[in-house]
């Protein structure tokens, strides 16, 4: 976590701050990079005509900035890439948590939440660069073996990007909690762990005998 | 639900119709249900003062109605209560999807997207409904063993529900596909699983040896 010496990392913004249960706000660059690099999906939530409207789709970081892409001609990305107000949310459950009461059951989990303004990366070298990273956030070492990107591919996609200047993480990770008096209640009580695991690699019919699947990085292999 | 037998179901709205890939697109209640059954935690997106907010928390379904929950005094649950327009999403992600381009890499995945006006129960039988349909769709028979809601517990605890009938489902489920012209290049192509797998439940120090933990709902074991 944070190096907290002298006070704790204070929210970049008021609407970032997390209000209920504030023991629960982070806001260090390194507890909101962990859980951003853990991710495969975010939650881009997005303004048509006065309706939010809230896609989920792959994102990946480099250094200050969240990055999604998509075919240029997607309603997302065509209702988000002109620096109009977004927000991407990465949400990943960790436990389902019992207790004796409805009341206090909850779940842990770990969630990132970036406000911001994105905005569409225009110059090819930085198209190359970012999905390039994308790639390789998944699977390590894998650009550089692919078939490169035609022009007319490259042509067909966006690659939208925000700041990662006003964010903030929530974490849950205490387990049960009941109520005092409750703990003599006979019913169960704790939490239960949900993991993402990754199965057998199922290869396509052209992969020849013996070629072995692509390393995962850590971000996929554990959650 | 309507029995559409001459012709597919149709988008209920143009705001929902899923316009990319129109073939991943599902209209049917039946589809649009498992997925959202099928899930613990939803995206829900509103608007404060013209930003989009994109907040993970846990939803459930009943008949014709999606619900969420959580502290009167949270920010979320005050944004979205008065019948504003909101937006709620659901994702599983099923597969990694690596093709032997960088363009063809794609995610196998089950979505809902839910478009509406979010209100809150005011009526304390269709709360203790509604929070009983919510505990019994994780952990079915818990609700009768668990120390009954206090008066000050449901006055703390707002529920919101939202009309299913504008609701898109999207779904890709096809695994790997290179261009044509592709199969030969030398990389390995193919789709990778990932599960959500639940671990060994740890139960907290109140509890009795010999106390076995909850039943989970289909929903939650398996994913």
């Amino acid at each position: 976590m944070s190096d907290q010496t002298a006070q704790p990392h204070g929210p970049p913004s008021d609407r970032v701050r997390v209000r209920r249960k504030p023991e629960r706000g982070h806001y260090d660059r390194a507890t909101i990079d962990a859980i951003l690099d853990g991710a495969i999906v975010g939650h881009v939530g997005y303004l048509i005509d006065d309706q939010p409207f809230v896609t989920p789709t792959a994102i990946w970081r480099q250094g200050d900035r969240l990055f999604w892409h998509g075919s240029s001609a997607s309603r997302m990305l065509r209702a988000t890439k002109g620096g109009v107000p977004v927000c991407v949310t990465v949400t990943q459950v960790d436990a389902l948590v019992l207790a004796r009461s409805g009341f206090n059951h909850s779940l842990d989990y770990r969630s990132v939440m970036v406000l911001g303004r994105a905005y569409e990366l225009t110059d090819e070298t930085g198209v190359l660069d970012a999905l390039r990273a994308f790639v390789e956030h998944l699977y390590p070492g894998r650009w550089d073996e692919l078939r490169p990107p035609t022009r007319q591919e490259l042509k067909a996609t966006s690659v939208l990007w925000m700041d990662l200047a006003e964010a903030s993480a929530k974490i849950r990770d205490i387990g049960a909690h009941d109520d005092p008096g409750d703990e003599t209640w006979p019913t169960w009580a704790g939490s239960i762990p949900l993991t993402t695991v990754v199965g057998t690699p199922k290869p396509d019919p052209f992969v020849p005998a013996g070629m072995t699947s692509p390393t995962l990085s850590r971000a996929v292999a554990r959650r």
